[in-house]
């Protein structure tokens, strides 16, 4: 990449005097004719199994709109979630399809509106304008021109997601607000109160017709194990929802302050980590696996206590 | 999946006496070493490329973290941002590592923090517990017993994702309350504005060094084009983003209300239109390549002339 995205951007909206993104949403039901007449014409035996036909469809269903209506456009933006829904194939179809789109001369812009904690958004990133170094040599990412992002979690989950687009010469369009209907509600609403309490009644709202036998809901509520302090109004805004509590450990979360989350149930609150047992052996020594075993049984027996003390029943 | 997903988890909680997930969020970097002895015991010559060979390995760790902490645990948390980082294989990886969990008699959960406008939502659920129809028969999805989901986009962004959980036994945890320190300025300040002004103010700063030489930032905005009496605001707010303007055309948004985005530079809006474009021969008949590029032409020539009425320069 020779500049910087905006100006690479700039300059293509100038020479073709043309704002407008081709979106492509590939849905396999309704494909153009001559991306299935392709495999048609090659026999009928194309290699793989379902995945990998569709993905392969789908794959020149993309190439086919880019070479229609690209001259009229500067860039293609690609559904993610329309290529992750076929797999690995489909994986391979969106990368396959960023490069057809770069070859007609147009930016890509991956719509996947990624965003999570510090150390997930860093390895977003990789998968979308870097790579990760391993045991083999590096793994490329995707490459892209320029993907979307959501903010929900903030600045600092932001920051590796920006950090690493500047430093490949990318872009990063942040969602402010979305086009949907339903986008009122939680971005536009004059706020009365936090975010987390407007989301709390939303899933407590939405689960309420899910509750199975044990009483708690299908849909749950992550509530990070680094606030503990807000986790009495969480329960008692979402009664029947089961908490996943990422953040103890490593991110500095105690268990024992955990006790609102199990109140309904045992089964009401789930203790989720992950460095401070797959890497105890790093603390601890030894073997990586015994020392695995012993961080994730001590945490067990640690959560178990708490649980048996705060559940009251629902 | 003989009940849903709160009842097999109370079940399983209650028979093991544990609330501790298994966060597996593999780095290729920091491998357990029986994770490569296992290739190397092969003789070094595993098949295929880096990213294969990677993923391989990927997966054998997660199955050795899994036989070794799984018994005190009722459930794994995929990282799907690790996976994806390592493309096609890596999607594999996730599916095998899904597998493997299963078969030691946890549920598998994949962090993926998902979430879209609800016809993009439907395709996110269907990689997570559905599948995908298409012209060589249905391609499966990941077959989750969970998943996390962003609730940015709101209610009618998140039911499809729902629904489609509830329909095949599943769950879904929704970010209520994130355990990362930037999730306090998004999620917890006491609201004095709309969370999209939040959000634009963000976005600003946070491009405010990534300006090139078009004056343009390489932090951009998704700011939907079905609400064009926010432009004007959202513009005064990030003078120097690129707006990314979906929901022209099939979501009714209109062209001509999209004057500020373009008023810093011809390339500060760019209108992303999908359905209108690609199917456009289901409206205006005839060959599909023809009419997608009719219908990317003609809005290419209207965004342009509402862009040079409205471009008075940085």
């Amino acid at each position: 990449m020779t500049s910087a995205f905006p100006d690479r951007l700039a300059a293509l909206v100038e020479e073709r005097r043309s704002q407008v993104v081709l979106g492509l949403d590939p849905d396999p039901a309704a494909l153009w004719p001559a991306a299935l007449e392709e495999e048609l014409a090659g026999g009928g035996d194309a290699p793989g199994g379902v995945p990998e036909r569709t993905a392969g469809a789908v794959a020149r269903h993309c190439q086919a709109a880019i070479a229609a209506a690209g001259p009229a456009c500067v860039a293609v933006k690609l559904q993610a979630a329309c290529f992750e829904r076929l797999g690995a194939p489909g994986w391979s179809a969106l990368a396959e399809t960023i490069e057809a789109a770069r070859e007609d001369g147009l930016l890509a812009i991956v719509d996947a509106k990624r965003g999570d904690v510090p150390v997930t958004a860093r390895a977003y990133a990789q998968a979308l304008v870097g790579g990760t170094p391993g045991p083999y040599g590096p793994v490329p990412g995707l490459g892209t021109d320029a993907f979307t992002a959501s903010p929900l979690l903030g600045r600092d989950a932001l920051e590796p997601l920006l950090d690493a687009a500047v430093a490949a010469g990318a872009g990063c369009f942040v969602l402010v607000r979305t086009s949907n209907p339903g986008a009122a509600e939680v971005q536009d609403e004059p706020p009365e109160r936090p975010l987390y309490e407007v989301l709390a009644r939303l899933v407590h709202e939405l689960g309420s017709e899910t509750v199975g036998e044990s009483g708690l809901s299908a849909v749950g509520a992550v509530t990070g194990a680094t606030r503990p302090d807000l986790l009495a109004r969480l329960r008692e805004l979402m009664p029947r929802a089961i908490f996943l509590l990422p953040g103890v450990g490593a991110q500095g979360g105690a268990v024992d302050a955990l006790g609102p989350a199990f109140a309904p149930h045992p089964a009401a609150g789930l203790v989720s980590a992950s460095r401070s047992i797959v890497n105890a052996h790093s603390d601890r020594g030894g073997d990586p696996a015994a020392a695995a075993a012993a961080a994730a049984e001590e945490l067990r027996a640690e959560a178990w206590a708490v649980a048996a003390q705060s559940s009251t029943g629902l």
